[in-house]
């Protein structure tokens, strides 16, 4: 596309569309009537390196940002990452080495290149230790000096903290103000980043302005709920769709995603008209809202096969192809046969026998298709026995 | 005196004499007990290199320090010294160049030297540039990691300023930390104070204790009163007295020490029986007082001179010696003569046709031992004429 054919009204047009907020619009606006590419900034934890749909909700703006012409910086914070949680204290905040930031930057802009434009005019990415390495007491204190401390207990967490009585260490007020010489050093015209992050992208606007630089205007886009339809979605609650999932597993987990939530889905991560898609129906409209985001990760020929087996998951057909399970000979009693908990286990259906249990109290656990109502129940181990939780994860019993 | 002839249980009576604060006084005795000399820390404010006797309260507990075997190291803070204010608003805090902390740090030790031991073994002066300038984000971080915001808006100024909604701007929190860095570069054992610093002094124990060292004992030193009796000596409030100033200006500065802090100076600054020496009367006591203090600055053989200069002056004798003033040609009319009010701008004893005036009104300006008493009057130019502001300011006019 090009930008030069769009005129600023319109590109802001486009932009606003799923943005929180965009703080000041006016100064969006006159930045794009520059005709230059602005620069575009994302910060990337590279201590958390597995993309998954919540970060595709703002990788979608910042390719919109691409396809208008201008350019995207992707900064890889390995200089915090490296430093950790000095007090050793935190387990959320692991010091990585050196040859692990750079290999989750590399992961991390393996996946995003699933949404961006690779083209290097359009996109760079950067690591901070660059900028922030050579800084020493006196340049922080420089930095420090330039913002208050009234005003970083302004963030909501620092606040929450502040007032329960919780410490907060003063390195903790040096995060954000690195973050903000990100800002400074590469120039950003404009800062994306999630709700969570508006705190930060403030600091960045007032550090650049003390140095002297026109500040960035930031643009939130929302933070998108995970699929139990509570939650902000992230790995660690386990209520995530990864970017770099098979097509079958994202098709499968987005035809789950709460009615509740699914205009959020279909406006975040799709070009879809929501209403127009939410008036066939909630189940045509979580099918539409599966295809096109694999199509979007895995390429429009992945999105029928991927279509195919969650049908014949749907209809509880058996699907062709699953995992191979063998059952070591000393499991096997004297007439061949072995505990229905145990084999759940063996076969990586259940986590323990106490999960087992409760999978059959709940009818969760099948057969060859049947339904295991008896925990205490013995199976005998054939060649292509076949034992399923739930709709969609089997297993197939080699024998011996 | 030898270290070893005196039991640590004496020397921690003879350090809690005048002190306000030793905390924790048991691991002061703990540490007299090891046997070696400790490590005694004071911090020096490059900026304001004037020592008065605010200054030489800490001092001469710092000669006590030595006489009992022990080694004093004076922290020149020339790191933050050239930094001074970043933001460039505090007038109080200009930055320095880095020859002017040398200079300020060597008159700072020249009039230290009036009180301090200068063996080598006894005292070394150091400057915390040697380990904060080569401190980079990284070292500032795992600095910072180690203390709270809580813990750092507990400093009363800090509070208020908080609490009254002022800026507190975040480099402000660097600045202690800065210091007890002081004190785990020196490992020190005691660190000294007035009890303004005591806030300051802590967090030196607390950080060395998180850099694995065994904490420092604080020790606080009352704030001495100025001559004005309320506020704490200092220079810019005109209420102190100079450590490298003319014997005869210490005696007649001390003999107007008002009677309500008359003991404090005593116990502070002498090693005189307060409650005997003030039994003789407060004419009496301000004589051993200034005495004492002359001879400890000054030398024994200042100490008679700067006496009968001050019984003359009291006794409203014009001095021999006094400073001499020419008055410039363009200055007399044409009878040779010179406005009262500007004659006193001239020579020195008012800084203005209005303090002159007000000098006048209050009776406390005399030509040749006259009272004037008319502010419009003219006096004729002769050579040897003496002017006088109060009892001890004479200026002597030169003829042409």
């Amino acid at each position: 596309m090009n930008a030069a054919a769009i005129s600023p009204e319109e590109q802001l047009e486009t932009l606003k569309r799923g943005a929180v907020q965009i703080a000041p619009e006016g100064a969006l606006l006159a930045k794009l009537k520059l005709g230059r590419p602005l620069v575009v900034k994302l910060g990337c934890d590279p201590s958390r390196p597995d993309l998954h749909l919540g970060h595709a909700v703002v990788l979608r703006k910042l390719r919109q940002f691409q396809d208008l012409g201008h350019k995207v910086v992707l900064i890889v914070g390995d200089f915090t990452g490296m430093i950790g949680d000095p007090t050793g204290k935190s387990r959320t905040r692991p010091a990585l080495t050196l040859e692990e930031t750079r290999e989750n930057g590399r992961s991390y802009f393996e996946q995003a290149s699933l949404i961006l434009d690779l083209d290097p005019e359009r996109l760079q990415v950067v690591y901070n230790s660059q900028w922030l390495e050579p800084m020493n007491f006196r340049d922080v204190i420089a930095l420090a000096a330039r913002h208050t401390v009234a005003r970083m207990l302004e963030r909501d967490e620092f606040q929450k903290r502040f007032r329960a009585g919780e410490a907060i260490a003063i390195h903790e007020f040096l995060y954000p103000l690195a973050q903000a010489m990100d800002s400074v050093a590469i120039k950003a015209d404009v800062e994306l980043g999630g709700t969570d992050q508006t705190f930060n992208l403030l600091v960045g606007r007032d550090i650049q302005e003390k140095y002297g630089l026109e500040p960035q205007v930031i643009l939130t886009m929302p933070l998108l709920v995970g699929l139990d339809g509570l939650e902000k979605m992230s790995k660690s609650l386990g209520n995530y769709v990864g970017i770099a999932e098979a097509p079958e597993t994202i098709f499968s987990k987005l035809m789950k995603v709460p009615d509740t939530v699914l205009s959020d889905y279909l406006r975040l991560l799709t070009s879809l008209n929501v209403e127009a898609t939410l008036a066939a129906g909630p189940v045509a409209a979580h099918r539409e809202l599966a295809r096109q985001v694999v199509r979007d990760f895995c390429g429009a020929q992945a999105v029928a096969g991927a279509e195919e087996r969650y049908n014949e998951v749907a209809k509880g057909f058996i699907p062709e192809e699953m995992r191979e399970v063998g059952v070591p000979a000393e499991e096997l009693d004297a007439t061949g046969a072995v505990g229905v908990c145990r084999l759940a286990v063996l076969s990586g259906l259940a986590a323990s026998n106490g999960e087992a249990r409760r999978l059959i109290g709940n009818r969760g656990l099948k057969v060859n298709g049947e339904t295991v109502t008896d925990e205490k129940s013995r199976v005998m181990i054939v060649d292509g026995l076949v034992m399923s939780r739930g709709k969609d994860n089997f297993a197939r019993i080699r024998g011996l």
